[in-house]
């Protein structure tokens, strides 16, 4: 069994982004959107601002209060979209529920859209013609690049349908060659399913959803689930029954979550080196 | 053993329309792109033009040398999209082979986008913000809805990742409650995956590809294929072997096909009813 290690190659990553940052001359800022006070939010930001300080990019956020009106964040997005030094743009989820989340995604414009998460940046994606991913597919076709894991023709089963993770996987996978099957909380019997799976990816937010008995022999087990406990972010699988099948499997913390932030910041670049 | 009856059912949307439309008092006209000459490309524009004549919507054909280049038809494309009359608008596929497909495509706005073969009508669709569905998806839930089929929670396999069928199928399905499997012609042993389907959706183009052993007794089977054999159209599934075993089955002709051309046309009036 070898670790899938986030970390590593999120600094391999992140290293040849800063050499190619610095060679363009570009300069890059990221502004993140933070809507209201929440400790999670405020510890993805300051992850994203150190991988991006690292690299030469910079973070800039703009807080709005919690009791913002959908349509006050639009107006204000839109702004902070439009300014040319913004040369990429991040809402940070979750936002508070009375906000209409796709509405405020929408208004980022694709092409500073480096989360992939509005609609055309999405139908971009879907339809073959836009040179990113959403940056958790993009982080796990890096794991399979960089362990020379062969995913095409193979049999994936992604687990969740979720707009950060089971979502854009599935889309990217419809794009590639093989199979691909989503399941999600409502699929009975997930086992029958996952039993198959030559790589599972799952991203349902339910800690030890995915236990051994549920994986083949020799499957890559990809765990990008994200649920809170006792203030520690934990993952989908039951790791320590999951890994010894497993051929190839990621830690939580430390796997998709470093990696992922590390691609966020690669869009950022490919997306302004296009313009 | 059911037969799933394309024709009746899309006699009876039509029905429906015809008197939304009269109604509405709008004026609706579909123009159709229809690049070079083909038989095939000629049959099916000739049956848009029958059913849409019978509910009251005009066709206008507008006709383009098979040399056309993919910048001027892009021109001309853009200027009978920007046409008021023109309510909906479709561009008849296959295109002639040097033409840049997509990049066409992505000429029709998502207002008159009926075909929803746009990346931007395609990303409204992904994230869940259109009054439409795909043709082809929106007569296969015309069928599940008709016939009393629950396919909520139910696992589903998607046979091929084209654009018409496939790829449309599966990202409306990603949007609902259950199992989806998108299969594809590099799946090694599909039978393994085919036999725990409750519903099958064929649309990978080759005649009999879908064999009696692989399908599960009682499963629901939509044959969407479309390939050409001795100048008529065939589907996927092999009928014969098939039928026995399933709880519902399409006819080709006679199932999807007249369908979606039901579809097509409802997509007309809803999308002109939104502005």
């Amino acid at each position: 069994m070898v670790l899938l290690d986030g970390k590593k190659l999120a600094q391999k990553i992140l290293g040849a982004l800063r050499q190619e940052i610095a060679e363009s001359k570009k300069t890059l800022r990221l502004a993140a959107i933070v809507v209201g006070e929440n400790a999670v939010v405020n510890k993805f930001v300051e992850q994203k601002k150190k991988a991006a300080c690292s690299v030469g990019i910079e973070v800039r956020v703009f807080p709005f209060p919690a009791a913002i009106t959908t349509n006050e964040l639009r107006k204000r997005l839109a702004e902070i979209v439009h300014e040319t030094r913004n040369t990429g743009v991040i809402v940070q989820l979750p936002l508070p529920s009375h906000i209409n989340k796709q509405y405020i995604l929408n208004a980022v414009v694709p092409e500073k859209d480096v989360d992939v998460l509005s609609g055309r940046a999405i139908g971009n994606v879907v339809v073959g013609k836009w040179p990113i991913l959403p940056p958790v597919a993009g982080a796990i076709k890096a794991f399979f690049e960089e362990y020379g894991i062969a995913y095409q023709k193979k049999r994936i089963v992604v687990v969740g349908k979720g707009s950060l993770v089971g979502r854009p996987v599935a889309l990217w996978l419809l794009g590639e060659e093989g199979t691909v099957s989503v399941l999600d909380k409502e699929t009975e019997a997930p086992g029958a399913v996952l039993a198959q799976a030559d790589i599972i990816i799952s991203g349902i937010g339910k800690p030890g959803f995915i236990t051994g008995e549920m994986v083949k022999k020799g499957a890559v087990v990809v765990d990008a689930g994200t649920s809170e406990s006792e203030g520690k972010v934990v993952g989908d699988v039951d790791f320590d029954s999951v890994a010894p099948k497993a051929s190839y499997i990621t830690p939580v913390p430390g796997g998709i979550g470093p990696l992922t932030v590390a691609i966020l910041l690669q869009n950022v670049l490919t997306l302004a080196s296009r313009r």
